[in-house]
């Protein structure tokens, strides 16, 4: 049976919480990427933005099977060349970008841009992410995150046409 | 250290064939694409196609994520609700369409037709994929192979220009 | 400045309409892609979904930009090879079926085997669109057509996610 | 007809260099993305990869649409509104990005990143284009340019596996 959306809700809020990530962090990338251009940017605004984009089930599908990929790949139950590929976030895998890409999709082309910056520049949380510390594995979950805060940009955004004049 | 190309070739054609997927039948679903628009097409040329697109790294990383998923599953390894939303091939879960297109755009848009008619109709081993028979889980594979068959299309297409204005 | 949502949703319509595309046959695609599925499935529900997707600022601008390509080639104004590969709908060309994504994407990834197979198989409106009568060119409009088609069937499962387990 | 490789392939080249982006500066922006990561990285080797990009069809294709938009622009040929939000490279446009990342695609996901990072940044030859003088019109070629030099930094990578395990 099809899952109802408030349990998938759940269910990625709870494993964002088991992973360390909370919604405040990812609020703090929202506010890094859009303090420029918005004059009166606050974090419950960016906040609200990123509840928006996690109510949505493309986001939620994609929180739980990357997350149940670093968690397998922690645990070493993935086969090899899979397992060292996912434990060591190897340059040429890009299944987590792929994946990253499916959420920034779902409020259009114009997130493409702040999710690539975020994460290359790596602010904030996502630098604690990237660090693979304590044999931790945050291979998706970087990428998720990052794409998580760049879909709410780009929702803060359509919300705000004005400031998008000036994002570009 | 980042995995060789034919490592990851050799370990990507061993999962096909593990779960039960031939080069032949995958070629079967090519020629079954092309059939009315190349007069002198063969098995063999099909075959040719689909063996280019399989040497693609992010082909063989797909292929080894995915089967990888399918495996868990049906090993019951995974959390709920996830689980059950793999096992159930659920309709809106879309993360199978989602890594299928990696494949596909590797070939150019021109594949995503292909992809889309050959999964609705399903032909050939695609209906025996996606039969979910003795508790087998072929929910990223049966997608996986189409999309392998669409990217051929589009190979064969490509070095047929002269075809492809019929295609169209 | 930025347009309005409402500008630009207006100006969609009108373009449609000029083109020869009236929002009826769109939703009789949706019926054709889900009557299937759908017990309680009515022309009213359909064009409801059309309707709904129509209002995307995403899908607005992909209409405003590929009609406008498709009057220009029709018009001659394009520099050669461009304006004959559009004009020939030439089937290695590829940038109509990624703006067509682009609609679909809005709505998740479980649109793409509908854009795919309605594209391939083209019923009712896509069959007119694709017949290239009289010198005009629809290269964009019939991809774009079928893509709203596609998102509008993705739409109306997302609200009723019992159907989408028989769809897949 | 299908237009062929060679003949598309100089008309890109002679759009490029029309429009006042010269292969060297596009070769600028992938040594300034790789050179932290690469020893023996040389300007050379950086051309040798951006015109391996610039012989793919799909590539070629998306140079024609959007310098052909970006000049029909700049003559106030385009029809209202469509003719303002290209003329002011509008914010929630979105339409140039994905023409930018079908080039991306081609060689795979781990390009998005370097595509949404140059494209903020805007070194070299970027910041020329953003820079609307004269009435110039680059809405389409800016994001052209950085997705050709992302595209030419993954196959780089590609190419130097060992490189791109300290890339990620």
């Amino acid at each position: 049976m099809v899952k109802s959306d408030s349990e998938l809700h759940k269910v990625a809020l709870e494993y964002l919480e088991q992973r360390g990530v909370t919604l405040v962090e990812i609020a703090e990338l929202v506010y890094f990427l859009q303090e420029k251009y918005i004059d009166d940017i606050s974090m419950e605004k960016c906040l609200d933005h990123v509840n928006g984009v996690l109510r949505k089930r493309e986001v939620q599908n994609t929180i739980l099977t990357g997350i149940q990929l670093d968690i397998m790949t922690e645990k070493k139950l993935l086969e090899n060349p899979l397992q060292e590929i996912i434990a060591e976030d190897e340059g040429l895998y890009g299944i987590d970008e792929i994946l990253a890409l499916s959420i920034v999709n779902v409020y259009g082309s114009i997130g493409f841009t702040n999710y690539g910056y975020i994460d290359k520049v790596k602010p904030g949380v996502l630098k604690r992410l990237n660090s693979h510390q304590n044999g931790e594995v945050h291979t998706f979950l970087d990428d998720i995150v990052g794409a998580i805060a760049a879909a709410a940009a780009s929702r803060l955004a359509h919300d705000n046409p004005e400031i998008s004049d000036i994002m570009k």
